[in-house]
Formats: structure tokens, C-alpha cells, sequence
């Protein structure tokens, strides 16, 4: 295997194993028996747990920002976009996206490296956010009234708020159910909208 | 002393304790320190130090839901009710209200406890939330047309989420530029409200 796909197999089974064990359990041992290979390994290629949780926020945020880019690149319809990011908030939670990043929120603040890297991906999330939805309100009546900057950075705390209760009671948060509460909202602006 | 009086201080102390030194380092003999009272008094008043945290995110959640409530409770103005909630959002910083419940969540995971009251709390302030949009929509364009119940889960998920953000990052991140942001939108609402 390259370095870079050892590299990737090691961020993998950290993800996995923040997610399925919580951050106090996720050991170089535990991430090794998730992963399938020796934990030196690890050590190998990062300089130490932190060096790796560093690197393990960065990657979950960078492989969930490519796919958020290219399934809402082309969407101009807010009823569209909605269904597009109930489906991609089903997939952050399968791939464990939203267990690891809460886990390593938890643990950032005893680790300066982590606060810095969680204060970046949130950074580009919030300049993602704000690029769709400038796109989104282009040509209706709300263009130039949304203060779109603040909104991207609500828009980006509301989700992490969401986040934070679905790991934490997942029985009874159901992000859906918000989802379906914007849709006629949803709605009402892309009939604002011209052809 | 009563025993409120005792209870309640120790209470106090920790809220200090977790916003000012972190959950890790929230020892008993911390708290104890902070509060200027011998570590035996937390014993006699709680089982251990899980039972105590579970009555700190209660006691904290209490103490700033009978502000909100008292500050709240006659706003029908939008325009009112950010600059109120603006003032008691600068407070639960200032009190330590926000570090203490991010440590309590953060910590969460490890107790089914403090899992389970963090919900409680957490459909306290939904409700709570879900009272005052009901009272300022009475009578506007929005008022059956916003899916309320919705609203207000999504306005905790957004306090939170902030509140992480905040806490992380207490330099960069400003809740108080997303109070001006939505200012403009206030002032809309207001105009759309009957004499």
C-alpha cells in the first residue's frame, strides 16, 4: 500500500472507532484492532495521538465537504437543496461522521491543536454555507435583504447544535422531522424565483 | 447554614469549578476549594460527584430559566426581544452558565444520568421557546404559518451550537454579530403586528 492509503486506512478506523467507542476508549490499540493492522503502524506515520486526532478532524471534515459540494453544486431550488441535505445528514450519521467530530469536540479542550484545527473545518463549513446560499437566494426576493454571512455561520452552529443532541439521545432527536418543518417555507421562496 | 442554603452553595461552587478549571479537573476537592467549604460537605449532600452533576446542570438550567422567564414574559416586540435576549445571553457568559453546561455535555456520554437530564433540560427550554414564538407571531403575517414546535427545537439546536462555538473559540466567535444580523428581520416582523 502507498503511504497515502495507509495514511487513509489509519483516519478510517479513527473515525470508526471514535464513533463506535467514544473518544476516552479510542486507543492506538483499539484504533489498530478497528483498522486491522499493528499500532505501530500508527506512530509511523503521525507523531501521537493528538498529531492524529488533528489529522482525523481535518479528514472527516474534507471527505463530507466533497461530497456536500458535489450532491448541492447545481442546486438552485430550496425544495431540491432540502431534500439533498436530509440525505447527506443520513450519511454523516452512517459513516460515523457525526459521532467522531462530536467525540473530538468534546476532548478539543485540552488539546490547543484540535481547538485550532475544529475552529478552521468550521471556518470553511460556514464559507460553504454561505456560497450556497447566496446561490440559493440569487434572483428571489430575499436577494440582498439576508445578511447571508451571519446566516452561513447560524446555519453552520445550528447543525452542530443537532448534532450534539442526536449524539446524545439518538432515540429521540429526529433531524427529520426538522427537515419537514422548512419544506413549505422551502416552497414559498422558490416561488419567488424566476424563471 | 440550611440545608438549601448549603446545597445551593455547593452547587455554585461547582458550576465555577467546571467553567473555570474544566470538566477534568472538576475534583471534589476542587469544588471544595472554590466554594471555601471542606470536601466532606459535598458527601453528606450528594451520593457522589455523578449525582452532584446532574443537579448542577439542573440547578444551572433553573437558575437562568426564572431570568429568561422574568425577562421575557411580557415581550411581544421582536425587536425587544433580541436586545433582551442579547443582555441574557452576555449574562449566562458572564456566570459561567455557558462553559459549565458545554463541560457537563462534554462529559455526558459517560453517565446515562447526566445523559438523561441534559434531555430533560433540553425540552424545558424547547417548550420555553416554543411560548415565546408562539407569543410574538400572535397577531403577524407568520403567525399559523411557522411551524412552531419545529422552531423552537431548531432555536435550542442553534443556542448550542453557538454555545460550543463560544466555548471552543471564545475569541472569534461572536454571537453578538448574529444579534445585529437578525435586527433587520425584527423590525419587519414588528411592523406586520396589529395596534
Amino acid at each position: 500500500m502507498t503511504t497515502t492509503a495507509v495514511r487513509e486506512r489509519i483516519l478510517q478506523a479513527t473515525v470508526r472507532t471514535l464513533a463506535q467507542q467514544g473518544f476516552s476508549r479510542t486507543s492506538a490499540r483499539a484504533i489498530a484492532r478497528t483498522g486491522g493492522f499493528a499500532p505501530g503502524v500508527i506512530y509511523y506515520h503521525f507523531d501521537d495521538l493528538d498529531d492524529l486526532f488533528v489529522a482525523t478532524i481535518r479528514h472527516t471534515s474534507q471527505v463530507r465537504m466533497r461530497r456536500y459540494e458535489s450532491e448541492l453544486d447545481d442546486v438552485t431550488s430550496a425544495v431540491e437543496l432540502l431534500r439533498r441535505l436530509r440525505q447527506l445528514y443520513d450519511e454523516d450519521t452512517a459513516e460515523g461522521h457525526i459521532a467522531a467530530v462530536q467525540e473530538l469536540i468534546s476532548a478539543a479542550p485540552a488539546s490547543p491543536r484540535l481547538v485550532e484545527q475544529v475552529r478552521t473545518e468550521t471556518g470553511v463549513w460556514q464559507d460553504f454555507a454561505r456560497r450556497t446560499i447566496d446561490r440559493l437566494l440569487s434572483g428571489t426576493l430575499l436577494a440582498g435583504l439576508v445578511p447571508v454571512a451571519q446566516l452561513a455561520k447560524a446555519a453552520v452552529a445550528t447543525y452542530l447544535g443537532l448534532e450534539m443532541l442526536t449524539h446524545l439521545d439518538p432515540g429521540r432527536t429526529d433531524p427529520h422531522a426538522l427537515f419537514d418543518a422548512a419544506a413549505p417555507a422551502a416552497a414559498m421562496l422558490d416561488t419567488t424565483r424566476p424563471d
